[in-house]
């Protein structure tokens, strides 16, 4: 009886590869501050959609063939409308790219994922969310000011103030530290409803701008002086720190990075 | 005229080479949630002085030559005294050595980081902080809740709740989304305060435990049922969050990292 002749499998045509979508934090921009991951992703990229606030160095890690997107505010230009961006990512990862959506900072902390979220579920994508380093608590590190203590701030807060009449104020003026993001423009208006809500003129306050980037600036002052002493500079991109740990900055920013 | 010889510059004996403490921030635990700078520490650490929830896979990153010095509670064992942990930092600093105080999450969210550097400023020792991923941002995203959303969500606030009395809870139960660190014990007494200040038993909670580690358990409920839902069973090291925004976990979690 002959040996059987072993049967020979032939390798199936690949089907398309899966797309994925992986909305990352790019943290504040610089290399150092960004996670392992987010560069192992970066090297990767087969396209890349952006935000303005994202830096050149990091743009610098995606491949050469990588395809680059830009869909925020740069040079006076209108940023790309929501849906237009949740399309752009649903057309990408059907053609089965690896495709990263990058967010300053975190994409959980104000960085509006879940709309891209729910386009990219709806049209049945694989999607990853990949953390980043937020600049709510990045900024005021670099800097030398811890947003909790033992004695000083047993807890902190986190806002937007893009609009402050949403926010409720009473509240946030009883807790010991407040950090306000995109709230540059606002400061007047703030500084107006922390008064008005019983903080003292004497509360110390820091307005953080370009924090971790070669350009990063720092005011700190009082609710009573910071309008004087910031008056005709630009601010934005800033991290505002409101609270009594703003006080702790001589001591403990002797050796914090620059 | 003969042309004079050149001076022969004989260099200088090298002095002691200044040493250096990094308080490095280690996120979650895993390698892919560290920060490009705190992986490029780690693997030159001449001596790692470590907490106890910093796992293993980190500790992997050191040379063979570190040192590596425990701090923290392991194993029952007690934890070092502060002022000894201060005491350990300085001496290796003023050896020359390169000394990474590793801890978990971000050395400036509770972390108690204020105490170390005022000690090694004293002693004119040099040191740098370095950000981390903190759980209280991080845990949240791992699972899927976003802490913020233009709708439900325009603030959150950040506390521990080693000691429930010291917090300002009319304030804290006011605000939409609450994020506390180090409270599974204190879990019945921190829905005691919420409701007694006004919050629905239908408010939303999650318990996020061993978040970005293999380990990772979420149970979701409302302030109402949790604590029949975590009976019995242990829930430290353990991230709560309270608010609406544990309710979009179902439409986000869908492609988050497991």
């Amino acid at each position: 009886m002959p040996i059987p002749v072993p049967i020979s499998v032939s390798t199936a045509p690949h089907s398309q590869p899966a797309g994925k979508v992986y909305l990352v934090g790019a943290g504040t921009g610089c290399i150092a501050h960004l996670t392992m991951q987010a560069h192992d992703l970066l090297r990767q990229a087969e396209v890349l959609v952006y935000d303005a606030l994202v830096g050149d160095d990091l743009m610098g890690l995606v491949p050469d063939y990588c395809e680059q997107i830009l869909v925020g505010k740069r040079g006076g230009l209108p940023s790309t409308p929501q849906t237009e961006i949740n399309q752009i990512l649903v057309e990408q990862a059907r053609q089965g790219r690896q495709v990263i959506r990058l967010k300053s900072g975190d994409p959980f902390i104000f960085g509006r994922s879940a709309a891209e979220i729910q386009a990219l579920t709806e049209a049945g994508c694989n999607f990853e969310v990949v953390p980043g380093l937020s600049s709510a608590l990045t900024a005021p590190l670099l800097v030398g000011i811890p947003l909790t203590d033992p004695v000083l701030s047993r807890c902190f807060a986190v806002a937007t103030a893009h609009e402050p009449d949403a926010l409720d104020w009473e509240s946030l003026s009883q807790l010991e530290t407040l950090v306000l993001l995109m709230a540059a423009k606002q400061l007047p208006e703030i500084i107006e409803q922390l008064l008005r809500h019983g903080r003292a003129l004497e509360t110390p306050i820091a307005v953080i701008r370009w924090a971790g980037q070669p350009e990063q600036q720092i005011w700190t002052g009082t609710l009573g002086n910071i309008l004087r002493q910031t008056e005709h500079q630009p601010l934005s991109p800033a991290v505002i720190v409101i609270g009594e740990v703003v006080r702790l900055r001589p001591y403990l920013s002797g050796g914090t990075a620059q």
